[in-house]
């Protein structure tokens, strides 16, 4: 389990949301309170859309806690739009190909949670990938797979549907290869225009998730930054929170159709 | 507040004390019980006697609890006199040269605590290493200037009474900068024959020690490293524990006599 | 292009070979002179038997030419066959996943070379891959796929044989992609028993690698470690050296007979 | 030795100067020509003013060749001063502390070159550190001290004063130490707004630099970073270039005048 923030708004230093909070994501890196393993030491990143299409990323092994170039970094860099990442591996090395945020070209991903079976159902899930994306997979993780799975075209036209598509493969994979532990995600996904965060578990307990709309923009965590927990929304179970270009906020529900798909090739066979 | 550990005894592999105990040190760098930092995510080290004089070091400044290396070499080495730590800065970088153990020649030096007011007093005992020490300061820890402040030809001679030299002169440096916070500490100190251990507080509330007898040998540590608590016995306060090359085990008064010599320097005045 | 030694005989301390020598492996790293990459910077790896079957491995992405650990390790570390490698990466990241050498089990491999096209034909390797050593993928290099492509089970009955069939399978995925460039390697693999030295290539021009008969053992290197060229013999090309345990080296051809399968298959259509 | 190259003038993305060209400072740091140290693989800094008074710094242990952050950031951070570095350590730890540029406040200073006899001169010159710039002490090189020795109230009064006088100091202490080598060095430092380069040797070789009036700004450099070598004037020995606010280029001499200064000592005794 890791714990993020994504912002969309008015320009505004990183630190103003990474550091600087009492229980900023850095604070959160050495002592996160909502999820299981207090400590996510084994990584960061963070990926900023500034004066290019593409993002810009700066990822490290390091924990978030100590690193003179973070505090600089989310001192000196503003942006309109960007994620922020501290990670806790689950079994894969502690590496910068397999921080977060991943990207490419213009889109960027990052991601909390836990596929079941994982080991049971990588192989089947990287042969899907398509070659394009397969020559940029770098590291070991459940997360860089989902991410390049989000096929480009598919992204472009409709990234809330490739998501959905994305996690509806994951799940047949994960039931045909009888893995009974389930799939919970946070994640959250931009093209430098939207951003979108989803809260999807394949049972009833996905991961926290929270947004608060400021006067500069739209801010959604893992848990909250701050004491202000009045101020803090929880998004609610298999949702997910589009924020668009101008500011404005959508929720919708967000429900991944495996048995129909199930059914639809039983009809089929 | 860092976490260590070391052993002298039969030769052993060091994952039998460092990975394998149910809170081994590895366990520890993630969730120490006995101290106020959890984490002890800045850094760890491996230093043990081998064949030469001169100890092996492997230290590096990644947290402990995911590092292959760390295993590996932890599996293969076995050594009858080896300490480990793993480090939670309090305010130097985390950075190799900052981490423990510390090696010069055949003596090894490590060390958890406090140093109260140290920015006030590093010039002042940075200024009183000989020329020979002076090159091998490489960070910016209290712990190293402890380390180099012992005296080559007295360690060689005495070197409880050496530890006790340079305390005594931090306390001193301490007291005429006008510091009121206590100077707290553990530390270990050896020549490759010889293990001293020592719990030391300036006032009344020193790091926690404890050692085992154990089939093989004798161990050390800021925290037991198993759930036998029974076990462990604690290392009084203001005291040097000594294992002997053939594992005697000897438990002296370590008290640092400030007072004294500055009644004799008021003296000559 | 990667440079590497590997030592099997008496047992040694690893700095004999790794850094004493005038042109010793850390010397290379900087300043190589027998391949297109003078500099091999982009990590490093140890891999030695000891105490088990299995062999330690110590691997870091730093250069190997200022690297405090590596030196230390080095003198206090022997062993009776080990090997060293310093990297010189062809696109893949600089990461310690990508850093040789490779162990699973009790076998070990590294390698340096150039595996043409590898981009077009990496996924169908993969796919190649057993679902035990599909797991065990954690990098993103051709060689560790090279070696997760050795099967346990054709290793401990055949290890030359597993060699040549997973060259041949590279070699024809390399033409049925279409790929022109040729298949360049040294390769070295080991039981911890037996050493095997691979020289082969495509074309006729296979990567430098060298070996020595001296008073301790067997010494094989991409290029040689010292100024006394004379005591240095090249491997022919196509063929593979190996040294078995009691000191007996055996020079054997190394042929990839990639023409005659296509012949079997055409025959069989 | 290392390379560096500075910048001042209109706002420019710092992968213009640092990646881009054919001999760009990143490929300079596997193939430097005009110093003796062909690699420069021993970390790198980027140090860069954007919207506060104090620069960004940026500063990794790893070589600039393959930093995947080094070029993210280099594309997306745009500046009209900046600084860039690459090291090769002449016996110091590769580790972030020793990296450049180091900065202060709003004063940015890194440093290429050697200092004669530096081990037995560093405690004399640590030993002049101010108080407030000694707890920034936190690495072993000789660079770091010559910042730390710019005394703040020195450098906004008269910036090339303050380097004389440190350089003079280091001379008077070398010559008092006996040492025979050199004092050869370039240097730049900038509060911001200012931009001086330094070239200055005891002798008559002191280290390379160039710069180059282009249509944006001016750039300075340890060596040529493309082919258009007519462009690119040599800096004469024993000069300071100083780019002014308005893009004015100024060259004064540079001399350190340790001769008259003893002489002035001795008359006033």
């Amino acid at each position: 389990m890791c714990r993020w923030l994504a912002y969309s708004g008015r320009p505004i230093f990183l630190d103003t949301l990474v550091s600087k909070p009492c229980h900023s994501l850095i604070h959160q890196s050495q002592s996160a309170t909502e999820c299981l393993a207090a400590t996510n030491g084994d990584g960061f990143g963070l990926g900023w859309y500034g004066a290019w299409d593409e993002p810009g990323l700066f990822r490290d092994a390091m924990p978030a806690w100590n690193d003179d170039n973070l505090k600089s970094l989310t001192h000196q860099i503003s942006s309109p739009l960007f994620f922020a990442h501290v990670r806790a591996s689950t079994g894969t090395p502690t590496t910068r190909v397999n921080c977060h945020p991943f990207a490419s070209g213009r889109w960027m991903f990052m991601h909390n949670g836990q596929v079941g079976g994982w080991d049971r159902i990588r192989r089947r899930l990287e042969a899907r990938l398509s070659d394009a994306r397969y020559h940029e997979r770098h590291g070991s993780t459940d997360s860089e797979v989902l991410f390049l799975l989000l096929d480009a075209d598919d992204l472009d036209a409709d990234p809330i549907g490739a998501m959905r598509s994305v996690l509806a493969e994951t799940r047949r994979a994960m039931i045909e290869a009888g893995v009974d532990e389930p799939l919970r995600l946070t994640a959250a996904l931009s093209d430098g225009q939207h951003l979108h965060a989803f809260r999807y578990s394949s049972d009833d307990r996905p991961p926290s998730l929270y947004w608060r709309q400021g006067d500069d923009g739209i801010t959604v965590v893992s848990e909250p930054i701050d004491a202000a927990h009045d101020q803090w929304t929880a998004v609610a179970p298999n949702t997910v929170l589009t924020v668009e270009p101008g500011g404005r906020v959508r929720l919708d529900d967000f429900e991944v159709e495996i048995e129909r798909w199930v059914g639809a090739r039983v009809a089929l066979a």
